[in-house]
């Protein structure tokens, strides 16, 4: 049973994408907090373990996909003895895939503890939101060896569509940092650029339309600009996950000691939005921020 | 001569936009301040006039190519009794079409004037820059009545490319300070995530390739995100030309009464990099900005 594919962590991100691999022909063992999230997994075919050791124990591949940095260290490392974790029953030469969006610095920790364990592990943390997930259309940002990436590269082309191998160990949660630090201040400006079009008295959709052919055009305007024209925010992106990733890069920047000003100041109108209870939104609500804040 | 075509202003962006025209075949009537600057245009055909009313005397539709408002007001309209002034020499039913960036509020008193002069006027901002206006394929944001626009639009698509009739009168100004808006944000998020990954050890030009795959791509990451990559910063769209329309954007801003704490947070990146002399160094240098925040 060596060969037989591991995952841990079946929510709204990870039960498509463990779908995807039992469609695609491998067979897996899973593991989730909660039994339930298990079911739709043993029903096409998975086999449902206990904890995340007994997962190990079955895997010469896992993946993992949880919420947050003490969620992988949890799931990996565990906080005692380890002996429900992934480590107290990893097989020698195993590979660890976790695609949860973490800390850089926090994985290249995890990663070291593997390494000791005579084990192997990938960062390989996804955009695309559960449309992509579902779709198997996700990009993925991976830090690790080559040989790791190679190994772990025909499950990701199940997975995902835009792949790429970033760098070593933590570069692919690096990457994904510089991916929100982008997306969120592009939202933000496409909010900023519609309210002052609207604010002068001038129909927003029509700026759109004309920014859309120039240098100021981005995925954002496309989607998110229309998003927050139809004041259609059905997730899409979770702001409350956002959020999360956004005290990630600043958290990263506080380690490093860089000044992000502009992220900083991005991640302040996810927080008002999550803080109004609008978690739940998409990441172009942001725009609900920024009308609030002048009153609309 | 009454089918003359005039233009004022012959600058970086106004000579290459003139030049066009006479090379499509018009005739043109054209003025500057500085002699030197009318020569090359007189040297394809052009006839040289000694002031604005001149050529408004000559010519049934006429543009303006000036640097900020106060250029634009005293070219149209003057200072004193108007004796030099274009409204001093307007022909009835002519049209002024003016391709500068300036301000919407004050390009609607502007347009005020011109209408109780028996003329009428459209705000056709640019975007794009010289290598754009050589090329004739400038983005161009027109504001104005729909027969205005369609009477300039032959003219119009001799200069650009993606020309968009946003709404009435300084809706074209009010369409560029938007798009100033969005680049200038999107070019600062460029940078940060560049400086994240430089900052986290993890190869810069990789991240960009990975993000250009996915929600984070814009033009931005593709043109400016190479040029910091590349340190290269030869115009391109001068920092100087960049703070004056940012300066546009937050004057609106303050009449408004609307916060775009993202867009004056950009500008002050600008801001320091003028005041570093290197204003005449294109937008993407904001990066130069951040790294000097951050000792790089």
């Amino acid at each position: 049973m060596t060969d037989k594919i591991g995952f841990i962590g079946l929510g709204i991100m990870g039960r498509p994408m463990a779908l995807n691999l039992i469609n695609a022909g491998y067979g897996l063992v899973v593991h989730a907090r909660r039994k339930e999230s298990m079911e739709p997994l043993v029903a096409a075919g998975a086999t449902a373990c206990t904890s995340p050791a007994a997962v190990a124990r079955q895997a010469s591949m896992l993946f993992t996909m949880v919420s947050d940095t003490p969620d992988v260290e949890q799931v990996i490392l565990g906080d005692d003895m380890a002996s429900n974790a992934v480590i107290a029953g990893l097989q020698p030469g195993a590979l660890v895939v976790d695609m949860s969006t973490i800390s850089a610095s926090a994985t290249r920790i995890i990663a070291e503890r593997v390494r000791s364990a005579g084990a192997e592990m990938l960062d390989a943390p996804v955009s695309g939101g559960d449309v992509g997930a579902i779709a198997g259309t996700l990009s993925i940002m991976v830090g690790g060896s080559a040989s790791a990436f190679e190994r772990a590269r025909p499950l990701l082309e199940v997975m995902g569509k835009n792949i790429v191998h970033v760098g070593d160990c933590g570069a692919g949660q690096v990457c994904k940092a510089c991916n929100q630090v982008l997306i969120s201040q592009t939202i933000a400006a496409v909010g900023e650029a519609l309210l002052l079009a609207e604010a002068s008295g001038v129909d927003a959709a029509k700026v759109r339309e004309a920014l859309l052919g120039g240098f100021a055009n981005s995925r954002a305007l496309e989607i998110h600009g229309q998003r927050m024209l139809d004041q259609q925010y059905q997730p899409g992106f979770k702001s409350v996950l956002f959020q999360k990733d956004l005290r990630l890069v600043l958290e990263a920047a506080h380690e490093l000691g860089l000044a992000l000003p502009g992220a900083a100041q991005a991640a302040q109108l996810v927080n008002a939005l999550v803080g109004q209870d609008n978690g739940e939104l998409d990441s172009a609500a942001m725009f609900l921020s920024q009308r609030r804040l002048n009153g609309l």
